[in-house]
């Protein structure tokens, strides 16, 4: 692995959800360590050895309250549903401070959730940046990836598309991203975040439309 | 082909621009009666007489003002630059009522035009049917193809992901789309548009980063 970030701790608040899940056991795999994070520290335990079950138990993974694996992690992952989005970041604000959130949520409204509905600020991850402040990089990605596959060694047939705060940020989550298996691009600044969490929507039509369950995107006409 | 809208006329209102002019030459070829809609109607003439030559002259190509190519056609393209894009619908606005607008104007906003940056009522084509009213469908769509392969017989790597006010409409696209010979979906209702013209910021983007001239996007995941 080129990456030296192998030391680098990553927590997954609300890593006890199916995406949250399926993307600590991939860098479980990988070699970092992983704290999944709950508002049930007791669940996010037996998540934790859930993942350490499948990969042999030669991998570190722990489970703590949200708050608490937030401040031991280098860089935070938040995997909640939408309805829980604002409460949780607020919960963790302070443990954020000079680190790398990397925003997963997807601001649906049911009952259309195939029709693109932004909150006022232009996207989730504009929302975290806005609950946070600058002392925090946001970054926005993962949103489009179907969690089916993420559990077994398949190929991802999805690529994943970062946005965030600065390019040094978006560098950082790159690297998980190739971490994980995945490919992944440098989407733009944290403006272009309504973008490729508003494609979720798209995808979630054309499953529908077309009788497929996991429709994702690829980049086309650029070396990979 | 089993699309039966051969006689359907089509309308290419700033055709004389390269993306406009490649979608007229690919739907001449298919046989379409196709429209080249200028502000200079002996511009539109010109571009009109290019296409036919181009294609041997068994086709059928004319050119004449916006507002008059609008008048003649069934379904009417605009692919003028954004900052012509509200005078333009303002100008052939009674023209098009009981008609379908295609929009294929993205909202760029120079000089970050790698950063999205919607308009307020959401997208170019909100826009468009905020100026036009209910009697017209409005979609959106070919945003994100580059004009390069249109004219020639190149297979375009790109998908063309198609929103709009009703199915029918977006249903009656999708076969211009595939007389193109392009590969499209339906990308769901108007309010997706925001996702589909941003995404040509993102993909701009990762041309510079990159290194690349025509990044596009294909659908995964489900059968074509």
């Amino acid at each position: 692995m080129s990456d030296s970030l192998l030391l680098v701790s990553i927590a997954v608040l609300g890593g006890t959800g199916k995406e949250g899940k399926g993307l600590a056991y991939r860098w479980a795999k990988a070699g970092y360590h992983v704290y999944i994070g709950s508002r049930d520290p007791a669940k996010a335990g037996n998540t934790a050895r859930e993942i350490s079950d499948m990969l042999g138990g030669e991998v570190s993974v722990e489970g703590f309250g949200n708050a608490e694996a937030a401040k031991k992690a280098d860089i935070v992952i938040l995997t909640v549903p939408y309805a829980a989005h604002k409460d949780t970041i607020e919960s963790v604000k302070k443990d954020l401070q000079g680190k790398i959130l990397v925003d997963v949520t997807v601001p649906l409204v049911p009952p259309k959730v195939a029709t693109v509905q932004m909150p006022p600020d232009g996207s989730a991850a504009q929302e975290a940046l806005a609950i946070l402040g600058k002392g925090v990089e946001v970054c926005a990605a993962f949103q489009n990836i179907s969690h089916e596959h993420l559990l077994d060694n398949a190929d991802v047939d999805c690529d994943v598309l970062v946005t965030g705060t600065t390019k040094e940020a978006r560098a950082e989550v790159l690297k998980l991203v190739r971490a994980a298996k995945l490919h992944g691009w440098d989407a733009g600044p944290i403006e272009n975040s309504a973008v490729v969490e508003g494609l979720t929507s798209v995808l979630i039509g054309i499953n529908k439309k077309y009788g497929s369950s996991h429709a994702g995107i690829k980049i086309t006409g650029v070396d990979r």
